[in-house]
Protein backbone atom coordinates (compact mmCIF):
# COMPACT_ATOMS: atom_id res chain seq x y z
CA UNK A 1 0.00 0.00 0.00
CA UNK A 2 2.61 2.91 1.57
CA UNK A 3 4.88 1.70 -1.74
CA UNK A 4 1.77 2.55 -4.57
CA UNK A 5 1.42 -1.27 -5.35
CA UNK A 6 -1.90 -1.96 -4.80
CA UNK A 7 -4.79 -1.74 -8.05
CA UNK A 8 -8.24 -0.23 -7.47
CA UNK A 9 -9.80 -3.49 -6.87
CA UNK A 10 -6.85 -4.45 -3.86
CA UNK A 11 -7.52 -1.63 -2.37
CA UNK A 12 -11.52 -2.28 -2.54
CA UNK A 13 -10.68 -5.66 -0.93
CA UNK A 14 -9.01 -3.94 1.80
CA UNK A 15 -11.33 -1.31 1.97
CA UNK A 16 -14.73 -3.89 2.74
CA UNK A 17 -13.19 -6.11 5.12
CA UNK A 18 -11.59 -3.26 6.62
CA UNK A 19 -14.94 -1.59 6.97
CA UNK A 20 -16.25 -5.29 8.79
CA UNK A 21 -13.50 -4.54 11.27
CA UNK A 22 -14.56 -0.83 12.13
CA UNK A 23 -17.96 -1.68 12.18
CA UNK A 24 -17.56 -4.32 15.08
CA UNK A 25 -15.42 -1.37 16.99
CA UNK A 26 -17.87 0.59 18.98
CA UNK A 27 -19.66 -2.89 19.77
CA UNK A 28 -16.10 -3.43 20.88
CA UNK A 29 -15.84 -0.95 23.21
CA UNK A 30 -19.54 -1.41 24.51
CA UNK A 31 -18.26 -4.67 26.00
CA UNK A 32 -16.09 -2.86 27.75
CA UNK A 33 -18.41 -0.19 28.99
CA UNK A 34 -20.92 -3.01 30.23
CA UNK A 35 -17.83 -4.40 32.31
CA UNK A 36 -16.59 -1.07 33.84
CA UNK A 37 -17.60 -0.34 37.57
CA UNK A 38 -16.28 2.75 37.92
CA UNK A 39 -18.58 5.65 36.12
CA UNK A 40 -15.19 7.86 35.39
CA UNK A 41 -13.94 5.17 33.72
CA UNK A 42 -17.53 5.30 31.53
CA UNK A 43 -17.30 9.25 30.75
CA UNK A 44 -14.17 8.58 29.33
CA UNK A 45 -14.58 5.30 27.09
CA UNK A 46 -18.02 6.12 25.82
CA UNK A 47 -16.31 8.79 23.80
CA UNK A 48 -14.85 6.16 21.45
CA UNK A 49 -18.54 5.20 21.18
CA UNK A 50 -19.93 8.03 20.13
CA UNK A 51 -16.13 9.06 17.67
CA UNK A 52 -17.26 5.99 15.69
CA UNK A 53 -21.22 5.80 15.37
CA UNK A 54 -21.30 9.94 15.50
CA UNK A 55 -24.02 12.17 17.42
CA UNK A 56 -27.58 13.22 15.94
CA UNK A 57 -29.07 16.75 16.90
CA UNK A 58 -28.01 20.48 17.18
CA UNK A 59 -24.14 18.71 17.32
CA UNK A 60 -24.26 16.38 14.55
CA UNK A 61 -21.11 15.28 13.59
CA UNK A 62 -20.57 11.71 11.47
CA UNK A 63 -18.36 9.44 13.18
CA UNK A 64 -15.56 7.01 11.93
CA UNK A 65 -17.99 4.34 10.13
CA UNK A 66 -19.81 7.10 8.05
CA UNK A 67 -16.16 8.39 7.26
CA UNK A 68 -14.53 4.97 6.39
CA UNK A 69 -17.49 4.12 4.34
CA UNK A 70 -16.78 7.23 2.49
CA UNK A 71 -13.50 5.48 1.80
CA UNK A 72 -14.91 2.58 0.70
CA UNK A 73 -16.90 5.08 -2.02
CA UNK A 74 -13.72 6.28 -3.10
CA UNK A 75 -12.33 3.08 -3.96
CA UNK A 76 -15.39 2.61 -6.14
CA UNK A 77 -17.66 0.28 -4.01
CA UNK A 78 -21.20 0.60 -3.63
CA UNK A 79 -22.39 1.64 0.23
CA UNK A 80 -24.78 -0.48 0.37
CA UNK A 81 -22.59 -3.80 -0.64
CA UNK A 82 -19.80 -2.35 1.91
CA UNK A 83 -22.45 -2.21 4.79
CA UNK A 84 -24.06 -5.48 4.15
CA UNK A 85 -20.73 -7.12 4.90
CA UNK A 86 -21.50 -10.50 2.42
CA UNK A 87 -18.31 -10.31 0.96
CA UNK A 88 -16.18 -10.06 3.83
CA UNK A 89 -13.62 -12.62 4.13
CA UNK A 90 -14.35 -15.91 6.72
CA UNK A 91 -11.14 -14.96 8.13
CA UNK A 92 -12.27 -11.24 9.11
CA UNK A 93 -15.38 -12.09 10.26
CA UNK A 94 -13.70 -14.44 12.63
CA UNK A 95 -10.70 -12.45 13.71
CA UNK A 96 -13.89 -9.89 14.71
CA UNK A 97 -15.21 -12.60 16.76
CA UNK A 98 -11.99 -12.92 18.17
CA UNK A 99 -11.48 -9.27 19.13
CA UNK A 100 -15.03 -9.39 20.31
CA UNK A 101 -14.46 -12.61 22.48
CA UNK A 102 -11.37 -11.04 23.99
CA UNK A 103 -12.99 -8.14 25.45
CA UNK A 104 -15.88 -10.03 26.79
CA UNK A 105 -14.00 -13.19 28.76
CA UNK A 106 -10.46 -11.25 29.86
CA UNK A 107 -9.66 -9.85 32.77
CA UNK A 108 -10.85 -6.55 32.64
CA UNK A 109 -7.11 -4.56 32.64
CA UNK A 110 -6.61 -6.73 29.68
CA UNK A 111 -8.86 -5.22 27.48
CA UNK A 112 -8.32 -1.99 27.96
CA UNK A 113 -4.53 -2.77 27.39
CA UNK A 114 -5.89 -4.65 24.14
CA UNK A 115 -6.54 -0.77 22.53
CA UNK A 116 -3.20 0.09 22.97
CA UNK A 117 -2.12 -0.54 19.52
CA UNK A 118 -3.30 3.12 19.08
CA UNK A 119 -0.56 4.22 21.11
CA UNK A 120 1.37 3.93 17.69
CA UNK A 121 -1.20 5.15 15.11
CA UNK A 122 -0.49 8.79 14.97
CA UNK A 123 3.14 8.05 13.22
CA UNK A 124 1.43 5.15 11.00
CA UNK A 125 -1.88 7.47 9.86
CA UNK A 126 0.26 10.25 9.22
CA UNK A 127 2.45 8.18 6.98
CA UNK A 128 -0.13 6.06 5.66
CA UNK A 129 -2.22 9.39 4.56
CA UNK A 130 1.13 11.26 2.47
CA UNK A 131 1.25 7.66 0.82
CA UNK A 132 -2.62 7.45 0.34
CA UNK A 133 -2.15 10.97 -1.10
CA UNK A 134 0.93 10.10 -3.43
CA UNK A 135 -0.15 6.79 -4.89
CA UNK A 136 -3.83 6.68 -5.15
CA UNK A 137 -4.61 10.80 -5.64
CA UNK A 138 -8.92 9.47 -6.39
CA UNK A 139 -8.28 9.07 -2.69
CA UNK A 140 -7.37 12.38 -1.71
CA UNK A 141 -10.76 13.57 -0.83
CA UNK A 142 -11.82 10.58 1.15
CA UNK A 143 -9.33 10.71 3.84
CA UNK A 144 -11.75 12.17 6.80
CA UNK A 145 -11.38 9.21 8.54
CA UNK A 146 -7.63 8.88 9.33
CA UNK A 147 -7.96 12.96 9.56
CA UNK A 148 -10.01 12.23 12.66
CA UNK A 149 -7.97 9.79 13.98
CA UNK A 150 -4.92 11.99 14.09
CA UNK A 151 -6.44 13.61 17.16
CA UNK A 152 -8.71 10.79 18.58
CA UNK A 153 -6.34 7.62 18.86
CA UNK A 154 -3.39 9.83 20.61
CA UNK A 155 -5.98 11.27 23.51
CA UNK A 156 -7.68 7.59 23.68
CA UNK A 157 -4.33 5.77 23.85
CA UNK A 158 -3.24 8.57 26.52
CA UNK A 159 -6.20 7.73 28.74
CA UNK A 160 -5.90 3.96 28.55
CA UNK A 161 -1.94 3.65 29.15
CA UNK A 162 -2.31 5.19 31.82
CA UNK A 163 -4.89 3.90 33.34
CA UNK A 164 -3.56 0.13 32.66
CA UNK A 165 0.11 1.88 34.42
CA UNK A 166 -2.46 2.77 37.38
CA UNK A 167 -3.76 -0.34 37.76
CA UNK A 168 -1.38 -3.01 36.25
CA UNK A 169 0.12 -3.42 40.11
CA UNK A 170 1.65 -7.14 40.17
CA UNK A 171 4.15 -8.54 37.84
CA UNK A 172 0.92 -11.10 37.15
CA UNK A 173 -0.92 -8.40 35.78
CA UNK A 174 1.83 -6.72 34.61
CA UNK A 175 2.80 -9.83 32.09
CA UNK A 176 -1.17 -10.40 31.29
CA UNK A 177 -1.50 -6.58 29.89
CA UNK A 178 1.56 -7.20 27.59
CA UNK A 179 0.15 -10.65 26.65
CA UNK A 180 -2.82 -8.83 25.87
CA UNK A 181 -1.66 -6.00 23.55
CA UNK A 182 0.43 -8.91 21.49
CA UNK A 183 -2.55 -10.71 21.28
CA UNK A 184 -4.30 -7.66 19.70
CA UNK A 185 -1.24 -7.14 17.14
CA UNK A 186 -2.00 -11.19 16.23
CA UNK A 187 -5.30 -9.99 15.63
CA UNK A 188 -4.42 -7.22 13.18
CA UNK A 189 -1.72 -9.22 11.59
CA UNK A 190 -3.76 -12.04 10.84
CA UNK A 191 -6.61 -9.80 9.46
CA UNK A 192 -3.44 -8.39 6.68
CA UNK A 193 -2.02 -11.35 6.33
CA UNK A 194 -5.57 -13.21 5.17
CA UNK A 195 -6.20 -9.99 2.68
CA UNK A 196 -2.68 -10.75 1.49
CA UNK A 197 -3.52 -14.28 0.74
CA UNK A 198 -6.64 -13.59 -0.83
CA UNK A 199 -5.94 -10.82 -2.66
CA UNK A 200 -1.90 -10.05 -3.51
CA UNK A 201 -0.15 -13.76 -3.19
CA UNK A 202 -1.31 -16.62 -4.23
CA UNK A 203 -4.20 -14.37 -4.48
CA UNK A 204 -7.03 -16.86 -3.88
CA UNK A 205 -10.26 -15.33 -2.83
CA UNK A 206 -12.30 -18.54 -0.62
CA UNK A 207 -16.10 -18.78 -1.87
CA UNK A 208 -18.44 -16.22 -1.45
CA UNK A 209 -15.70 -13.58 -0.91
CA UNK A 210 -15.21 -10.27 -2.68
CA UNK A 211 -13.16 -11.28 -6.08
CA UNK A 212 -11.19 -8.34 -7.72
CA UNK A 213 -12.92 -7.47 -11.08
CA UNK A 214 -11.47 -5.87 -14.60
CA UNK A 215 -8.60 -6.16 -13.41
CA UNK A 216 -5.34 -8.19 -15.73
CA UNK A 217 -4.53 -10.65 -12.95
CA UNK A 218 -6.66 -13.70 -13.35
CA UNK A 219 -8.25 -15.63 -10.92
CA UNK A 220 -6.43 -19.02 -10.23
CA UNK A 221 -8.52 -21.58 -10.97
CA UNK A 222 -6.73 -24.75 -9.13
CA UNK A 223 -5.57 -24.80 -5.93
CA UNK A 224 -2.27 -26.90 -4.73
CA UNK B 1 0.23 -32.84 0.20
CA UNK B 2 -1.47 -35.46 -2.42
CA UNK B 3 0.80 -34.23 -5.07
CA UNK B 4 4.05 -34.98 -3.15
CA UNK B 5 4.97 -31.62 -2.93
CA UNK B 6 5.26 -30.21 0.63
CA UNK B 7 9.07 -30.65 2.26
CA UNK B 8 9.25 -32.53 5.83
CA UNK B 9 8.93 -28.82 7.19
CA UNK B 10 5.91 -28.08 5.57
CA UNK B 11 3.85 -31.24 6.89
CA UNK B 12 5.70 -30.49 10.09
CA UNK B 13 4.01 -27.41 9.97
CA UNK B 14 0.09 -28.73 9.32
CA UNK B 15 0.54 -31.46 11.86
CA UNK B 16 1.60 -29.01 14.63
CA UNK B 17 -1.30 -26.59 13.71
CA UNK B 18 -4.11 -29.54 12.65
CA UNK B 19 -3.02 -31.13 16.32
CA UNK B 20 -4.28 -27.99 18.19
CA UNK B 21 -7.71 -28.37 15.75
CA UNK B 22 -7.48 -31.91 17.16
CA UNK B 23 -6.97 -30.83 20.30
CA UNK B 24 -10.55 -28.62 20.95
CA UNK B 25 -12.30 -31.00 18.76
CA UNK B 26 -13.31 -32.90 22.02
CA UNK B 27 -13.97 -29.56 23.99
CA UNK B 28 -16.44 -28.95 21.14
CA UNK B 29 -18.18 -32.59 21.64
CA UNK B 30 -18.52 -31.66 25.28
CA UNK B 31 -20.22 -28.54 24.28
CA UNK B 32 -22.61 -29.91 22.63
CA UNK B 33 -22.95 -32.48 24.85
CA UNK B 34 -23.73 -30.03 27.44
CA UNK B 35 -26.71 -28.24 25.56
CA UNK B 36 -28.17 -31.95 24.56
CA UNK B 37 -31.84 -33.06 26.75
CA UNK B 38 -31.88 -35.58 25.53
CA UNK B 39 -30.09 -39.11 27.12
CA UNK B 40 -30.33 -41.10 24.24
CA UNK B 41 -28.35 -38.39 21.77
CA UNK B 42 -26.08 -37.69 24.50
CA UNK B 43 -25.34 -41.37 24.85
CA UNK B 44 -24.74 -41.25 20.67
CA UNK B 45 -22.52 -38.45 20.81
CA UNK B 46 -19.97 -39.18 23.76
CA UNK B 47 -18.44 -41.63 21.76
CA UNK B 48 -17.03 -38.96 19.75
CA UNK B 49 -15.18 -38.21 23.18
CA UNK B 50 -14.02 -41.21 23.58
CA UNK B 51 -12.75 -41.85 20.10
CA UNK B 52 -10.51 -38.80 20.66
CA UNK B 53 -9.78 -39.01 24.18
CA UNK B 54 -9.25 -42.76 24.43
CA UNK B 55 -10.54 -45.45 27.23
CA UNK B 56 -8.27 -46.25 30.06
CA UNK B 57 -8.73 -49.37 32.32
CA UNK B 58 -9.09 -53.19 31.37
CA UNK B 59 -10.43 -51.87 27.29
CA UNK B 60 -7.29 -49.51 27.29
CA UNK B 61 -7.39 -47.63 23.75
CA UNK B 62 -5.23 -44.41 22.40
CA UNK B 63 -7.89 -41.84 20.97
CA UNK B 64 -7.45 -39.76 18.27
CA UNK B 65 -5.25 -37.09 19.68
CA UNK B 66 -2.83 -39.59 20.62
CA UNK B 67 -2.79 -40.75 16.69
CA UNK B 68 -2.46 -37.58 15.61
CA UNK B 69 0.68 -37.22 17.92
CA UNK B 70 2.24 -39.83 17.01
CA UNK B 71 1.65 -38.75 13.38
CA UNK B 72 3.43 -35.38 14.45
CA UNK B 73 6.09 -37.44 15.82
CA UNK B 74 7.11 -39.16 12.70
CA UNK B 75 7.00 -35.25 11.15
CA UNK B 76 10.09 -35.19 13.38
CA UNK B 77 8.49 -33.38 16.13
CA UNK B 78 8.69 -33.03 20.03
CA UNK B 79 5.57 -34.16 21.18
CA UNK B 80 6.05 -31.72 24.06
CA UNK B 81 6.60 -29.29 21.30
CA UNK B 82 3.04 -30.13 19.48
CA UNK B 83 1.29 -30.34 23.05
CA UNK B 84 2.02 -27.21 24.41
CA UNK B 85 0.91 -25.57 20.88
CA UNK B 86 2.89 -22.46 21.39
CA UNK B 87 4.22 -22.35 18.41
CA UNK B 88 0.86 -22.79 16.31
CA UNK B 89 -0.29 -19.88 14.14
CA UNK B 90 -2.75 -17.31 15.61
CA UNK B 91 -5.19 -17.37 12.85
CA UNK B 92 -5.04 -21.66 14.19
CA UNK B 93 -6.23 -20.55 17.61
CA UNK B 94 -9.47 -18.15 15.92
CA UNK B 95 -10.57 -20.60 13.94
CA UNK B 96 -10.89 -23.39 17.16
CA UNK B 97 -12.01 -20.54 19.12
CA UNK B 98 -14.47 -20.01 16.56
CA UNK B 99 -15.58 -23.32 16.09
CA UNK B 100 -15.87 -23.49 19.72
CA UNK B 101 -18.23 -20.74 19.59
CA UNK B 102 -20.28 -21.81 17.41
CA UNK B 103 -21.31 -25.04 19.20
CA UNK B 104 -21.64 -22.21 22.44
CA UNK B 105 -24.03 -19.73 20.51
CA UNK B 106 -25.86 -21.46 17.74
CA UNK B 107 -29.38 -23.42 17.72
CA UNK B 108 -28.55 -26.76 19.06
CA UNK B 109 -29.74 -28.28 15.45
CA UNK B 110 -26.97 -26.30 13.36
CA UNK B 111 -24.18 -27.34 16.03
CA UNK B 112 -25.11 -30.84 14.95
CA UNK B 113 -25.01 -30.05 11.22
CA UNK B 114 -21.51 -28.17 11.72
CA UNK B 115 -20.10 -31.77 12.07
CA UNK B 116 -21.53 -32.76 8.79
CA UNK B 117 -18.06 -31.83 7.05
CA UNK B 118 -17.37 -35.57 8.17
CA UNK B 119 -19.72 -37.12 5.30
CA UNK B 120 -16.99 -36.47 2.93
CA UNK B 121 -14.27 -37.73 4.66
CA UNK B 122 -14.18 -41.33 3.82
CA UNK B 123 -13.28 -40.82 0.90
CA UNK B 124 -10.82 -37.97 1.27
CA UNK B 125 -9.04 -39.99 4.01
CA UNK B 126 -8.35 -42.62 2.10
CA UNK B 127 -6.59 -41.05 -1.40
CA UNK B 128 -4.86 -38.83 1.20
CA UNK B 129 -3.29 -41.66 3.39
CA UNK B 130 -2.75 -43.70 -0.62
CA UNK B 131 -0.87 -40.19 -1.49
CA UNK B 132 0.60 -39.75 1.73
CA UNK B 133 1.90 -43.48 1.35
CA UNK B 134 2.92 -42.95 -1.71
CA UNK B 135 4.70 -39.58 -1.63
CA UNK B 136 6.00 -39.58 2.16
CA UNK B 137 6.63 -43.13 3.07
CA UNK B 138 8.42 -42.24 6.34
CA UNK B 139 5.05 -41.43 7.19
CA UNK B 140 3.93 -45.09 6.70
CA UNK B 141 3.78 -46.42 10.23
CA UNK B 142 2.16 -43.33 11.66
CA UNK B 143 -1.06 -43.30 9.82
CA UNK B 144 -3.21 -45.12 12.90
CA UNK B 145 -5.03 -41.69 13.51
CA UNK B 146 -6.42 -41.86 9.59
CA UNK B 147 -7.18 -45.52 9.75
CA UNK B 148 -9.60 -45.30 12.70
CA UNK B 149 -11.39 -41.81 11.33
CA UNK B 150 -11.78 -44.38 8.28
CA UNK B 151 -14.75 -46.53 10.30
CA UNK B 152 -15.57 -43.62 13.14
CA UNK B 153 -16.49 -40.32 11.14
CA UNK B 154 -19.28 -42.53 8.39
CA UNK B 155 -20.76 -43.74 11.91
CA UNK B 156 -20.95 -40.50 13.57
CA UNK B 157 -21.91 -38.46 10.23
CA UNK B 158 -24.54 -41.50 9.42
CA UNK B 159 -26.09 -40.84 12.62
CA UNK B 160 -25.75 -36.80 12.76
CA UNK B 161 -27.54 -36.66 8.83
CA UNK B 162 -30.09 -38.62 10.39
CA UNK B 163 -30.63 -36.74 13.22
CA UNK B 164 -30.88 -33.42 11.14
CA UNK B 165 -32.68 -34.82 8.93
CA UNK B 166 -35.38 -35.71 11.42
CA UNK B 167 -35.44 -32.75 13.06
CA UNK B 168 -35.17 -29.66 10.81
CA UNK B 169 -39.02 -29.75 10.36
CA UNK B 170 -39.40 -26.15 8.67
CA UNK B 171 -37.67 -24.16 5.85
CA UNK B 172 -36.14 -21.80 8.41
CA UNK B 173 -34.37 -24.83 10.27
CA UNK B 174 -33.40 -26.52 6.85
CA UNK B 175 -31.53 -23.41 5.78
CA UNK B 176 -29.78 -22.70 9.06
CA UNK B 177 -28.32 -26.43 9.25
CA UNK B 178 -27.10 -25.59 5.56
CA UNK B 179 -25.45 -22.29 6.62
CA UNK B 180 -24.08 -24.13 9.60
CA UNK B 181 -22.29 -26.69 7.64
CA UNK B 182 -20.83 -23.83 5.03
CA UNK B 183 -19.62 -22.43 8.21
CA UNK B 184 -17.98 -25.05 9.29
CA UNK B 185 -16.36 -25.19 5.56
CA UNK B 186 -15.75 -21.42 5.76
CA UNK B 187 -13.48 -22.43 9.32
CA UNK B 188 -12.04 -25.60 7.86
CA UNK B 189 -10.74 -23.62 4.48
CA UNK B 190 -9.35 -20.63 6.74
CA UNK B 191 -7.28 -23.02 8.67
CA UNK B 192 -5.88 -24.44 5.66
CA UNK B 193 -5.33 -20.79 3.91
CA UNK B 194 -3.24 -19.52 7.15
CA UNK B 195 -0.93 -22.36 6.64
CA UNK B 196 -0.93 -22.32 2.97
CA UNK B 197 -0.02 -18.53 3.40
CA UNK B 198 2.56 -19.01 6.16
CA UNK B 199 4.28 -22.09 5.00
CA UNK B 200 3.88 -22.01 1.31
CA UNK B 201 3.29 -19.12 -0.58
CA UNK B 202 4.23 -16.38 0.13
CA UNK B 203 5.67 -18.44 2.98
CA UNK B 204 5.37 -15.50 5.92
CA UNK B 205 4.66 -16.95 9.33
CA UNK B 206 3.75 -14.19 11.95
CA UNK B 207 5.88 -13.61 14.58
CA UNK B 208 6.16 -16.43 17.20
CA UNK B 209 5.05 -19.01 14.89
CA UNK B 210 6.60 -22.11 14.36
CA UNK B 211 9.18 -21.59 11.34
CA UNK B 212 10.58 -24.27 9.25
CA UNK B 213 14.34 -25.35 9.63
CA UNK B 214 17.05 -26.81 7.70
CA UNK B 215 15.85 -26.33 4.32
CA UNK B 216 16.67 -24.67 1.25
CA UNK B 217 14.18 -22.01 1.23
CA UNK B 218 15.37 -18.76 3.11
CA UNK B 219 12.79 -16.93 5.27
CA UNK B 220 11.40 -13.10 3.71
CA UNK B 221 13.10 -10.66 6.08
CA UNK B 222 10.27 -7.72 4.62
CA UNK B 223 7.26 -7.91 4.11
CA UNK B 224 5.50 -5.99 1.26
Amino acid sequence: MHEGKLSRGQLQAWALNRYYYQSIIPMKDALILSRATDPAFRRVWRKRIVDHDGQQGDDQRNGGILRWIKLAEATGLDRERVMRGHEVLPATRFIGNEYLNLVRTRPFLDCVASSLTELFSKDLITLRMEKLRQHYPWLDSALDYFEARLTEAPEDAAFAIQYVFDHAATRAEQESVIQALRDKCDILWAQLDALYFAYVEPGWPPPGAFRIKDEAKPIEANRG
